[in-house]
């Protein structure tokens, strides 16, 4: 059984998937807690609204990074809840090698596109503006790269002519909530491990 | 009708597949000829078979591109007969300002992956080597860069645990032959121009 941190950012859409595999049962993993960089994060009234440990870290003086300090605080943190994995799930900030070390092989995080197509930020938009009729989400392991881990999952859908990037986003969304346990449970079930 | 050339260095698969959908009534195009810069290419065998005019043409000195005297004569023959599209199906070389300029928004390229991601040779070898879980084949216009132009028509496979590179190559080829045909019919439909 997944011992599971999960980071966000924001509305933890994806977190609330995870959360509801693991209420489901199909997913094999405790939720010990979940966190987050932004203290009115929507993802964190999600934690309290199903009794799991919701924790705010401050990052300061870093804008794009957990580093430093924050770090710290972080690892102490995944230390006291007996954390063995982590799940990113809309974490704004690049994790660096404090935390990516302690978790060697341990950090998954979930991309709103077919990498390596689309990294960094606003992918969604990056590839309804480039004009693909297909995209999707991966799931991959997070190395010191920016989205340049070991892919685990991939989802797919199509962009047809009528799509706005509002439903296409819909769509991938959709995907993204399917994708993201369906990975976690491989990692689980130990049928996926980073070589 | 579209009035189609099409250029190709090696077995022609595609475009045996352009032709099929042509015989079959699916494709509203007439083959005016198929070119290659490879004397002996399995592709020109295939348009002798066809009854469609199989013409070779020497790009010396150049290696990598289609310039010089040798875009001169290709430009030649392609007025002669009367071509008003090309299609280019495993044409290994550059296509350069001479011909992009006369054939503006006209020129139509296969490649096997879901660009943007894999450009470049060997994009099979690419997306298997990489571990991406979905890849695919994408119909393109042709511009200048290599591989950068907008996307027509996208089709995609999944890549399981037990395919090898050759059967991911079988299946990716299985969809090309569906998607070239498909996009070039949009075209003839007016259904897809370039803005």
């Amino acid at each position: 059984m997944l011992k599971l941190a999960i980071f966000g950012s924001g509305s933890g859409t994806n977190c609330q998937a995870i959360i509801n595999a693991v209420e489901a049962g199909t997913l094999n993993a405790e939720i010990k807690c979940i966190l987050s960089d932004v203290e009115d994060a929507v993802i964190l009234e999600r934690a309290r609204k199903h009794n799991i440990p919701a924790i705010c870290f401050n990052c300061a003086p870093f804008k794009t990074k957990l580093d430093g300090e924050g770090e710290r605080v972080v690892l102490q943190t995944l230390k006291e809840h007996d954390v063995d994995f982590i799940a990113l799930a809309g974490f704004m900030r690049i994790v660096k090698e404090g935390l990516l070390n302690a978790y060697a092989g341990r950090i998954v995080n979930i991309h709103p596109s077919l990498l390596p197509s689309f990294p960094g930020l606003d992918s969604g938009k990056q590839a309804f503006d480039y004009g693909v009729k297909i995209t999707g989400c991966t799931v991959h392991f997070v190395d010191s790269g920016i989205d340049t881990g070991a892919i685990i999952n991939q989802r797919m859908i199509t962009i047809e002519d009528s799509d706005t990037l509002a439903s296409m986003m819909d769509k991938l969304h959709a995907q993204e909530h399917i994708a993201y346990p369906e990975a976690l449970q491989w990692i689980a079930d130990r049928r996926t491990t980073l070589k």
